[in-house]
């Protein structure tokens, strides 16, 4: 049920906005009463935290594979990262969205919980840069910084267009942006 | 006046929303009553439209000047269109957080209106692809619709984070992406 719950607002939630979208609107969408709702969660607000948790939550534990698999290189780590981000918009689009679009909505001590995890996501990507230049893959001097919220820039957009049964894979999509990021669109 | 009303929603639509935000909150803001509100704005969404359109339309005729400046070529004005976004975050932050957040609050004549607009500053930029390539700038097998959404996923998410107070400058950002995505970040 709380699973149920969580999946009406996220439709809700995306649809209509969080402040547009009452308790009243969620319970009904899966015909049940404010009472459930309220059995489960304390508000709308820590609904809200839970979407956003569980989102990062899965974003850092793919994480966490990818930079522990010893078998790929910096390179390729980068790719995986890539195509995690923009393969879990199929299944993971509406979470996203609300992700970066209702952050302002969460309770300040949530808000503050949910950008140590963003943060830690971002500084994991960056490790995986820092690890590509420390091993002669990238250049020296890159500011791996800027690069890494650059990388992620190309992927995250990607949540606001991306139409993953269109013309383009969520695997060729990444092979560009790979190809772009790694070798540049100059002719050589 | 109109441009007071403009700027004190801008300020609140950014702080607590536009759904969160009355006409009694913009015009108190400024101290003037509802009634010069609406001497102006027919509702709260003719203003929201025009937050967007000012936004898009100021986007639209920085670009124009880059695409006649017959002086520049793909590269130069692949820069100066990233430059552009990153470099109007200090003025215009707040104009770009509402375009992107708000957009569904606009009603359905209003969002056509702004989708066709930045369809067009988007294909602007796929024409400097474009250009690039069939001159010999870029490599020949690009595919320029996805290039050009990676771009600006590069330059619209810095929109997110980017400080322009901060260590970087605006112009260093600019450069630090363009190498990115002129020749990539492999070691040569």
């Amino acid at each position: 049920m709380k699973q149920k719950l969580i999946d009406a607002s996220i439709h809700l939630f995306d649809e209509k906005g969080f402040t547009e979208t009452s308790v009243q609107d969620i319970a009904g969408e899966i015909k049940v009463t404010k009472g459930t709702f309220y059995y489960y969660f304390k508000s709308k607000q820590e609904l809200l935290r839970d979407i956003h948790l569980n989102y990062i939550g899965y974003l850092l534990s793919q994480q966490d594979e990818i930079i522990n698999d010893t078998s790929r290189d910096s390179r390729n780590k980068l790719h995986d990262t890539v195509f995690m981000l923009i393969h879990s918009i199929r299944n993971r689009r509406k979470s996203a969205r609300i992700f970066f679009r209702e952050m302002r909505n969460l309770a300040p001590e949530y808000l503050e919980q949910n950008m140590e995890k963003r943060d830690l996501f971002r500084k994991n990507v960056q490790g995986i840069v820092e690890e590509g230049v420390r091993k002669g893959c990238f250049q020296e001097d890159l500011n791996t910084d800027m690069i890494t919220r650059g990388i992620l820039g190309v992927a995250n957009w990607s949540y606001y267009w991306f139409n993953p049964e269109g013309d383009v894979s969520d695997e060729e999509l990444t092979n560009i942006y790979l190809e772009m990021i790694l070798n540049g669109i100059n002719k050589k």
